[in-house]
């Protein structure tokens, strides 16, 4: 529960806002690599943190993030023409290159010092993990693109997307920190034996393991760029089953049922404006290649990974109640609803498009949805008061894991963690780094 | 005319408001029987005075009517599992019964208080005439359910069916009220015979009367829920053609049309928000069942029956221009739409979504709906003022008949009441009791 | 650039506003006259100005443009029946005629005061040139319709339509005076030879010396009732090739590629909203009839006039991003979208709904947009401190031309105006008149 200034402040994310200005600190996914196939193809469209842009990739590759309106008349640059390292306003020919530079001005005088002086908003550009990512901060100090493991490994080790959710960032991440739901949205009916649930991921013990213990122990342990979450749930054994779940600075998230040798699944979650976010999703294993089979899978919807459109967005969504099936709800999967990406958006969107925390009732199985609203509140604060967040320096440290795990009873959540990903909070240390912590 | 202040109060009807608080001190129709067809069938979403509701049938039968928010983390509860005499959340599992109260918690610890105070908002409802109802105001003392007449048949005897209109309530039932518009809005085309009308409810005679008299004497007569309301006009002979219609508190009419032995009609209208409404619409017959005709008949949309699509929007609406044909508005009827309740849905849209009452020019034909306005104007203050309406308490009262006679010139409106249904006002005595007035 | 207050002003023409009131003293179009084809025939509605209207055409043949809410109840008289030299209400069968006076009032009492004294808004019109005209501004002082020269032609020698175009009208007419933007936005792509543009209204080598010389020299020469601007480019010889463009207040205005014997092109921009507006269109040739070939063209969409739907919208259009074809940008045109029409809706409804003047950079090629702003900030300003336009007197001054001529440098545009078209500023003196000027 939060009061209604801390929702706000936690929600909204618009320029000069403080979680705003906080989401300006660290690197942003933009769009898909693929979305901006070929050099001097046509521009995209772009909405981030409610700024209204235009990307488009120039004749040498590079990437330009830039305000839509050519400062001339106000033209959208969007129709413009992706010419000759540049955007040319179809107007009346102003050119910009992906600095925002005007590099040509065909109807001013050749003495104007508009041809010094002219130029529009510009974003510098990375890209990484087939993801083009922005750096909407200060300029002065811009740092290495956060160095998340799916981005680490090479192309045929991943499968990227995004899917459009209709709801504000911070309840999508939500969802995705609070895996005591997984007990409840994701499970089969409650007629249905564990071993023929159509959509969780996870064999049949795992999944009873789930059902069967719905209010998982869980720890929490801090770390340079975020936290890790672990749920340890009673099995058949002595055993205690371990699913862990990182968050990383400002809004990235890994998911706990990877087993040794498993896919990974991760999100980043983009706000599009403070009522829609994308959410990238990629699908990783370092240490093999996904097959052509897997692949396919992935591109149809499956797990995390939703069935989209063209245009990235779900085709069960809350326009059409998520093709929710109320014979499927009785007889098939406790919502009714297909595909865990979907039962994901059904219920995050189900709160609104701003969730309202003031009228919550949280209880111990919130404890990561508590920490991420605290750690979040505490950054956008500190920011406000003048202190930089450190995390962004620390781009080395968004190389984390998380994933299941079986451990004795009484035996501390870093040590789980250590003997599953040999590092105590789930850190990929590369093989040239010393541990450091 | 109103004053712009006295407009707001007749129209809005929002939790707190004047008028919204004088709905909540009657039952109201929340939805019709066949939409909540099965025990543990689907739940329906409902919105009712502006209120965002959730409806759903238990195991029992028992209709719960609650609000949709989860008090967890503000989930919809319309996706919840409907099971075993609750609604269950679908994203942790916290479970509700139809009085609102938390029947099940799986992930709260057995120890937390909120076993005993967890709930939510909950409406108690009842059925009746194939409608469910709800009380939604004090539940210190909640009164019978108005026993409209057409409820108190057997089901064989009556059609019950509801249809969208989207405009607020009040000008709705204005048209209702308002009987001197059938000299105008549901007459042929004025080069049509009488005897070729495709829509009104009459023969030819009546029909005639009603298009050569459109200044009709109207008389009105208060009783204990409301009054009735006659409109006397010439005939071919020395009689006079008499057509009444009843005014129920808050929003209940009658049609003014029924001669002894033909079918009566009636309607309450039920805000959806202050711009929509539901017209619930029932036909009755106390002395035969309805024919296998008839009812077929009035499912495809007959006279004050709307033809609507399965969610009750009428066919022929605002968005199509009610299929307004100008060559039968010059060649067969006076609008060029077909069916009296789309002739009606026209005019009462057309005015706005909240008619101006500022700007009117009222005349003597509009006395009913002067009456109607200053009633629920007094019954609001006098509420707002500390004096509970005395209606809801007589529920015996709502039992009433309208419909046409012929009399003498100079025989009172009382008395035509009284030849015409064995009393003064129209009400129906049950057998078992006696006259008291 | 404007200050945010003046571009309030410039865009703004609801009823009471300074610009609103100034298009008030000007006749202004309402419909094309086979919108309303048939007396008696179907009411239509209009909006003008942000106000909303109802118009028809009465038996004999007079078009009434009257307010739409029958003073009874508010019921819409566009509903109504369109009988006998007037317009009635089908609610009550209240009839109001072409001046607004109601005529038949069947359920108000013989004696009431309303027959003398009910009445709706109605304002004057008048029809020319195929265009219905409404005069909105103070009835004690009623001009003659502006003699545009389209319009004083016979039937045979124009084509008139008109197109929707989602944006304030200042920024659509801006277009029309800004005769640079002819070097980009209209010409094929760089890569295309001057002699394949599918678009341009013009030969090749004009075509090439529109391209090869993108920043005309402009002049402007004041008349009665607006001005002319010239610009002049250079071309293979020693000769300048000019184009001149006529504005006339408040919203006139004429095209500058017509060399002698060609057809003429020009527009009326008539505000429906601040957000909306209607561009009249017409095509004429003095000099002889257009062709059944020509007039088929210009059906279908041709040049500045656009390919539209039933309702006058284009088929290409800011819902479907003009059609655009990014293959076709780099290989055909500019743009990449299908007529000159299209193109210049694309970028002017590109600037927003409203465009912001606040922040552009304007240059010398924008001579006439800001002689444009000038001249109707005066005239706005001028008529609130009270003095009235004289432009609406001069009916006979807004028979205007403009269009193309070749001439030796040093030439004043006066002379070159009075070379190609008689008169210094491009005016149509009729035979029985003498130049005053």
């Amino acid at each position: 529960m939060l009061t209604h200034q801390d929702n706000e402040m936690l929600t909204r994310t618009g320029t000069g806002t403080p979680m705003g200005e906080l989401f300006r600190r660290f690197w942003q996914p933009v769009a898909l690599s693929r979305e901006l196939p070929e050099n001097d193809g046509p521009p995209i469209r772009v909405q981030l943190l409610g700024e209204h842009l235009v990307a488009f990739r120039d004749t040498q590759g590079r990437v330009g993030l830039v305000e839509p309106k050519c400062p001339h008349r106000g033209a959208d640059l969007f129709y413009g023409r992706n010419e000759e390292c540049g955007l040319r306003c179809v107007f009346h020919g102003w050119k910009f290159d992906v600095t925002g530079k005007a590099v040509d001005l065909p109807i001013v005088p050749r003495d104007s010092a508009y041809h010094e002086t002219i130029s529009i908003r510009a974003y510098p550009t990375r890209e990484f993990g087939e993801i083009i990512w922005a750096w909407l901060g200060p300029k002065d100090s811009v740092p290495e693109v956060p160095q998340l493991d799916f981005g680490t490994v090479s192309a045929p080790h991943r499968y990227v997307t995004k899917k459009l959710q209709e709801c504000n960032w911070a309840q999508a991440i939500e969802g995705a920190l609070d895996t005591s739901h997984f007990s409840f949205l994701h499970m089969p009916a409650p007629s249905v034996p564990s071993n023929e649930n159509p959509d969780a991921p996870a064999d049949e013990r795992r999944l009873r393991w789930i059902r069967e213990d719905p209010m998982p122990r869980f720890s929490i342990l801090e770390h340079d760029v975020g936290f890790v979450v672990g749920g340890a749930r009673r099995t058949d054994s002595e055993l205690l089953y371990w699913r862990s779940a990182q968050f990383a600075l400002p809004s990235h998230s890994t998911t706990p049922s990877t087993l040794p040798g498993e896919n990974h699944f991760g999100y980043t979650f983009v706000p599009i404006d403070d009522e829609n976010c994308w959410i990238y999703t990629y699908v990783w294993n370092p240490e093999r290649p996904l097959s052509e089979e897997e692949r396919a899978h992935l591109k149809g919807g499956h797990g995390v990974v939703a069935e989209v459109d063209e245009n990235f967005r779900p085709l069960r969504n809350r326009s059409n109640e998520y093709m929710l099936n109320r014979v499927e709800q009785k007889t098939l999967s406790f919502t009714g609803v297909r595909g865990v990406a979907e039962q994901d958006a059904l219920v995050q969107e189900s709160m609104g498009r701003i969730a309202d925390r003031t009228i919550e009732h949280l209880t111990t199985t919130d404890a990561a949805v508590v920490r991420f609203r605290r750690t979040m509140l505490k950054q956008a604060k500190d920011l406000a008061a003048g202190t930089e967040p450190s995390a962004p320096r620390h781009h080395e440290g968004f190389r984390l894991r998380s994933g299941s795990w079986m451990a004795n009873e009484g035996v501390p959540f870093e040590d789980v963690m250590r003997e599953r990903f040999g590092d105590p909070v789930g850190r990929v240390i590369a093989e040239n780094e010393t541990v450091t912590k």
